[in-house]
């Protein structure tokens, strides 16, 4: 019976605030590659691990512990679902190797012509994530005016492709100059600004947006949605994404100009991409294509090694990645 | 040709914060009951004038006018579809008589065996406001658990009663004693509180709903709204009416929850009546009946003659009206 030494990356408690590197521990164990009798887990080998912003709410309110989106192979399956050698992406943890149970298989993977590690980005839940919030919530129209806050991280920058192949206008915001020319050079976006420069966002969006905004596809909430709701058109959208800039708060910042809402008449609409799954095959049909034909790119920040974990997530809460943040275990 | 005295409210200048009742003087001018040469205006004698919150911002940003819904008797027509005696309700002004342009006309009153007040409030705009509001924004669904702020107000009496019709939860909160008794005694709530003696909006909110809120209809915004996003249900609803609370505030209140739209998948929705009238005779076949069976019931705080018309306004913003506030300028 083979025996594998397992790297693991572990929570020290629950973390408050910030998470800190200080707030993870590696440590070493011992793995049998058996499943335990009549189990139906599954026995995983992690190639690629995510590094998600939403991570740090389980890890502040659900548990201590350390389950990541991933990309892994199969060693051993004890449902009829998977067999050895599969690969698959779905829910595992911080470690080299995991045992999970089959229910937290999100998809088995299909098609391997393009990177493994996209199964973590653009074919995975941030893909799902701006497909289901763009065309789904947000429901554009050519020729509408799309603003994309943390536009280029994992799920920003396929928004802003995918308002661009829906010929609308989209203009990016994000947090450096790199990641401001990458938008604009790189990922197609009509115009791109670094929020940190800029001292009156509701200018600055008048700036760009001198007829007003369609659609908002929210990322970071605070100061920069309170800009964004002086600036909608009526009948515009907000699909609500996430709240990065508000995670780490002790106490959020106050939004201040709701009542633009109702003259208005936007709908701001949170959503969670877990219930857009069903829409993963229609979603595959329609990005794969492009993704061969250059049409739609990707940018990924890749840390290697087990080791790296704790700092590529830590750095998501200071923008420190360029595009999405991905972990490298193991390449098969 | 007849000439009348014409008392009329004016407006000093652009109102700013809460409306004062100096801010407004009563004229008086003489007024020929005839219409300019081939005018297609309508000459309006004024009998039931609304007062709504509303009517603040355009004070403040719009006009310093007097521009007001009301109920009013056709004196004189240059168009075709109205004539000398028929009974409307649109825009109108705070004065006994008015000249118009048709289009300001909104409908023609072809059911008077219910009270003429009743086309300022619950068969006016406030009553197309909670239908379209809580029917067309809310979706609700029979056993949904529903909270309605200024529940005894012109448009909240009427969702918390629409509510009940539909099988719902429903529970009000308001700013005094008189008018929650009103609710639970009158208006059919299943409960109300008096949000001014609720040092924990949050956790009356709990007490109130222990699985959490399936539609707020807010009228209110502000710290109301901010307690409520702490309780809302998964793919809760909120439609956003109004948010009366911070119209005359200098600085609005910062509302610190909007993650919780987030992971609860909630969809908060400003709508503005306008965008329904093509509803009303729908409107009317489904209320009409409910109001001549006393199923559906309306309490209006009615304030009798012009010069009462700047007292009664500047009431709304502290609450003083209990009921819809409406202004009784002449019987007939």
């Amino acid at each position: 019976m083979a025996h594998v030494r397992n790297k693991q990356v572990i929570l020290r408690d629950y973390v408050s605030g910030f998470p800190k590197e200080t707030d993870m521990s590696i440590v070493e164990s011992t793995l049998t590659l058996k499943l335990p009798e009549a189990s139906n887990e599954v026995l995983l080998k992690n190639l690629y691990l995510s590094c998600d912003p939403y991570m740090q709410i389980l890890m502040t309110n659900v548990e201590p512990g350390s389950v990541r989106l991933g990309v892994a192979k199969v060693l051993e399956s004890g449902h009829p679902d998977y067999k050895k050698g599969d690969l698959i992406w779905g829910l595992t943890k911080l470690e080299e190797y995991s045992l999970v149970p089959s229910t937290q298989i999100q998809f088995k993977i299909e098609h391997t012509d393009v990177p493994l590690s996209y199964y973590t980005g653009i074919l995975g839940m941030p893909g799902m994530t701006a497909y289901a919030g763009f065309f789904e919530v947000g429901s554009p129209k050519k020729g509408d005016k799309v603003f994309v806050s943390a536009a280029s991280g994992a799920v920003g920058q396929l928004v802003g492709q995918f308002a661009k192949l829906t010929g609308c206008y989209v203009v990016g915001s994000a947090g450096t100059k790199e990641k401001v020319d990458l938008l604009k050079n790189k990922l197609g976006f009509d115009e791109a600004f670094n929020y940190k420069e800029e001292p009156d966002l509701n200018a600055t969006l008048k700036r760009y947006f001198p007829e007003g905004i369609d659609i908002y596809f929210d990322n970071v909430g605070g100061k920069t949605l309170d800009a964004v709701l002086l600036n909608m058109r009526v009948h515009g959208r907000i699909p609500v994404c996430g709240m990065i800039s508000q995670y780490n708060l002790a106490q959020p910042e106050g939004v201040t100009n709701l009542t633009n809402l109702i003259y208005k008449r936007v709908c701001m609409q949170g959503f969670v991409v877990s219930d857009f799954y069903h829409l993963y095959p229609k979603f595959l049909e329609f990005l794969l294509p492009h993704i061969r034909e250059g049409k739609v790119v990707y940018v990924e920040d890749i840390a290697e090694g087990l080791e790296n974990g704790p700092a590529a997530f830590v750095g998501l809460f200071s923008g420190r990645n360029v595009g999405k943040q991905v972990l490298l275990v193991a390449r098969e």
